[in-house]
């Protein structure tokens, strides 16, 4: 086990959130991040970061963990668990990794969220997984083909292959079965990336770093370009409704927050994602041709927002 | 099998639909309910009663349903399905309730949860489900006395023994795990109930209907007694915390939102339990001594509310 790395990354993961955290206050001119660190007893620990009540951002957090301790039963392979005691290994994990969550005050500014994170037990075994999605209440074409553009040039770097295959990942993993919708426009998701030699891995995790230093500017880019455009009660109302269904989507389906319910983990933590206020309607259904009507239409599966001059809206 | 009863008793939901509706419409005195008939595809339909932005309510649902069609895989027992084809029997299923949830708009009055519920099959199997409990965002212990009496009340005519399983069950059932809290203060939960003979099932029905009888005047008891009472936007903030904890127990818990999210049931009928406003604040911790912190130390399992004098509260 190469336990330098498991380090290094963890360090890099800790200066990645110093470091957009300072990019978002910067932004938001109004307020800073929070610092509350953590001790979790079975090993190790993390230091959430919340922004709340900014100018540019009402609720978010950006969340460094690093945790070890005996592997839990569900990670060991049938093959493993099949071994007489005396041969079995007494399996240990470490995974670290940086989540944020953010849910700007303007309803034209999307909602964000990025996720690295990296995993090793000790019998060998190693994965790397993440992604940036993003949110928006109103989609805006020109910024969904310069975001899906950006996560297309940092995976272009090191692979063709992949920007298709994590944007398809994102499709079909944030998306809200019981609604037919996807939650946003979604962005590259890829999950237990490993390699079979050494040279390969440290190539993955290039990819990964690059991931996760996209995220700052792409977003902020987006934020600047629409936080100071004028909107109406009924926009706010709109931007409230779809938070509502990113709780739905939270709470139902994302897989680390049910896996953090279930095992008991640091719960504000794993919440954090939750906007500050959230709304629901019955039955609420946006008029016709209404910029919410054409959102709702652009909430599906496998869009090419990059080539968005060619998409054919019903 | 009784198929006399099956419209008995949904002829019977019907028509308390209907009253409890106009009952709440009067206490509203600004708004009605709105009307929402529906189709099932596979059979039966139902009737979804919303009341939205009214006086005393904000927003809340009084749903009818039956439905039939062919019974669920899950629900047909194992011994079932092992028996050879030529001896299985084409199993059909009928299900009728009435589901209520209220929001209402004043923090001092508890939102309230009503459920009852019929089941049959076409082998002869049947059964009884249902509860009331209340959700109040401030726990006021005369109020939580009153509203447990009343439901040992309803009980006691029927079985000494119902009153203190069904509380139990109720404790049980609404609690948020994840939090380590009960959503509120409970009330009674039953499923399933069955009976050996005729008599004896006739009997559950008739508990079962005193329970759908006594939601309304129970309720509005509590509602008349805290809704002109003067509060702070202190007390607006906690009610809309304390929402975002219902919203949690519904997505995450709650076996009847579970089970229509994934067999694709009507999603708007299914999610009429949200509210209209909810909100969530990183690790928002209660003032030493204030009323939030009460409510937060009476959200446990167990607690005897009817002997609130004898209530030894840290």
């Amino acid at each position: 086990m190469n336990s330098e790395l498991k380090h290094e990354l963890s360090d890099w993961l800790k200066k990645l959130q110093a470091s957009i955290c300072s990019q978002l206050e910067n932004e938001d001119g109004a307020t800073t991040f929070s610092i509350d660190e953590w001790k979790r007893e079975e090993g190790g620990g993390g230091i959430t970061r919340i922004i709340e009540k900014g100018n540019v951002f009402e609720k978010g957090g950006v969340a460094f963990s690093a945790v070890d301790g005996k592997t839990p039963d569900f990670l060991i392979s049938e093959k493993e668990h099949s071994l007489p005691a005396e041969e079995k290994i007494d399996s240990t994990f470490f995974a670290t990794g940086v989540s944020i969550v953010i849910h700007p005050q303007h309803p034209f500014v999307p909602i964000i969220h990025m996720n690295i994170r990296y995993f090793e037990m000790s019998n060998g075994v190693r994965w790397l997984g993440g992604g940036i999605d993003l949110t928006p209440h109103y989609i805006n074409l020109e910024d969904a083909a310069f975001f899906h553009a950006e996560l297309k040039k940092v995976c272009d770097q090191f692979s063709p292959e992949y920007y298709p295959k994590f944007k398809k990942w994102a499709d079909d993993y944030f998306y809200i079965k019981h609604r037919n919708e996807t939650r946003g426009i979604g962005g590259i998701f890829f999950d237990r990336l490993t390699a079979q030699n050494e040279k390969e891995f440290l190539k993955l995790i290039q990819f990964w770093k690059a991931v996760g230093e996209a995220f700052a500017p792409t977003y902020l880019k987006i934020v600047q370009k629409n936080k100071t455009k004028s909107f109406t009660q009924e926009n706010k109302n709109w931007q409230l409704l779809r938070r509502g269904r990113y709780v739905e989507f939270n709470l139902v389906y994302d897989k680390g927050t049910k896996f953090g319910l279930e095992t008991n983990g640091r719960i504000e933590s794993i919440l954090m994602s939750l906007p500050q206020h959230a709304s629901w309607q019955y039955n609420f259904q946006p008029a016709e041709n209404s910029p919410e009507e054409k959102t709702l239409q652009l909430l599906k599966k496998e869009i090419d927002f990059i080539n968005h001059k060619n998409l054919n809206l019903a």
